[in-house]
């Protein structure tokens, strides 16, 4: 079973929103090797159909088994949302996602019983955060407000512009004015707004960014399975990272989220899988 | 020849802006049929690669002739300015976009040979609205600015928030400081924000609207290959709509820019093309 071990997990995202939480994959497990893919060519997925989000993951499910991948974490609120329950018994490979994790933190989190969630309109309108976060804890009263405008915010370098701010404010003046103790940031660009998010929100409430627990899950599931790298102190962990288009874009952004250098990314032809 | 001149025309765009096209082409050209396709499960289009753009652009163009398109109108600048070149002596149905009737419009208008386009970073990028102007009149100076947000704006219907406001002032302030008398909408999205635009940029400037000019040479194009459809009175033009993704929200979208009710909208794989 060396090969199992030694074989890399398969992370995917609709873009570059995932490296946050591939970024915390190799913080926590330093021995595991990891095969990234991002469909630049179909960003964004938050506005998307299940059927289609469900037909995208499989493709890239089918592309990461032919680099022998031990497990799949789909890196994506959106597609975590609305394909994993589709996906999750169609393939001979553990897949988990980001919600799971990030619900079962925000029940841990909350004092109050009462969690906020952010995301996508995908994802909000699926639900699936507040199904299963009343799964694990009936009683926690569940708020969740669609936020569209943050990706696109994100990707075209708005951070720190003025307009950031008030759009932030528009989006969760609702959700400050309620009286959630946690709240989740369910989509995997809005870590990259969380000191704004924060900061507006004020202390007093918790931000849940699924991307830690979401590794934390994986390392157990590699424990569980025996599937663990034992790793080996001779050598460094292998990343490879895909796209479907846009390599060099895609490779900059990652330079700026990824604490090595990310030396070459590859494009794939997607539809062909 | 009777089956040429009464077969549709095909357009196409990476979403629901084309319709504004489309709307144009049904006004100036209420005797032609048209068959429609938006590619909502790939949207948007102008943050990608011009491989990527040719690719999807081949695809919708054997989609579009299975259903016998004489002629195809790609309303859509970005795909215009990518693909068109290489798509047009690819197939033997005659390809238009809407770069070259958006341009020399723009030369017609402009007195002091000073023209702005504002665009999609893919558009802009490519420089073809400058190269095809100075094809024109070499001695018009053009400016040109990518406004990546109008199209996530227009999309999460903030049309009339203060955001938008702010977001014209901060992409189109160098634009209006400089002496332009004509600017291009070069995103077929910009023209829903086109009351905005004018009220921000001042009556001394002439805004270009592509879809209209785009119209017009469409209507020269059949005209000249004898294609025209020369009506029947007994009966209405007829109008058919694909998507790649979301058909209903397309449906909803389309009926507030077409002049008539669009009645069913059809899901394409188009990756199968």
């Amino acid at each position: 079973m060396e090969n199992r071990n030694t074989a890399p997990v398969g992370v995917f995202d609709s873009g570059v929103g995932g490296l946050t939480v591939a970024r915390e994959i190799s913080r926590q497990l330093p021995n595991e090797n990891i095969v990234y893919f991002g469909d630049t060519a179909r960003v964004p997925y938050g506005s998307k159909s299940q059927n289609t989000i469900i037909r995208f993951s499989e493709q890239i499910i089918r592309f990461l088994k032919t680099k022998e991948v031990k497990a799949i974490v789909i890196a994506c609120n959106t597609a975590s949302a609305l394909a994993l329950d589709a996906v999750r018994g169609e393939f001979d490979v553990p897949v988990m996602g980001v919600v799971i994790p990030g619900a079962r933190a925000a029940v841990e989190a909350t004092r109050n019983r009462k969690v906020g969630v952010v995301g996508t309109d995908a994802t909000v309108k699926s639900g699936m955060y507040t199904k299963i976060i009343h799964s694990m804890a009936p009683d926690v009263t569940v708020i969740e407000k669609a936020c569209p405008l943050f990706v696109p915010l994100v990707e075209e370098g708005f951070k720190d512009h003025v307009v950031t701010q008030e759009i932030i404010e528009y989006y969760l003046e609702s959700m400050r004015s309620s009286d959630i103790d946690a709240m989740i940031l369910g989509c995997t660009h809005y870590p990259l707004l969380r000191s704004k998010i924060r900061e507006y929100m004020g202390e007093k409430i918790q931000i849940v960014n699924p991307a830690y627990e979401t590794a934390m899950d994986l390392k157990k599931l590699l424990h569980e399975q025996g599937m663990e790298n034992s790793g080996d102190t001779e050598r460094h962990s292998i990343y490879s990272f895909y796209v479907s288009d846009a390599a060099e874009k895609f490779r900059r952004f990652a330079n700026t989220v990824m604490p090595f250098d990310v030396p070459t990314t590859n494009v794939v032809n997607i539809e062909e899988y």
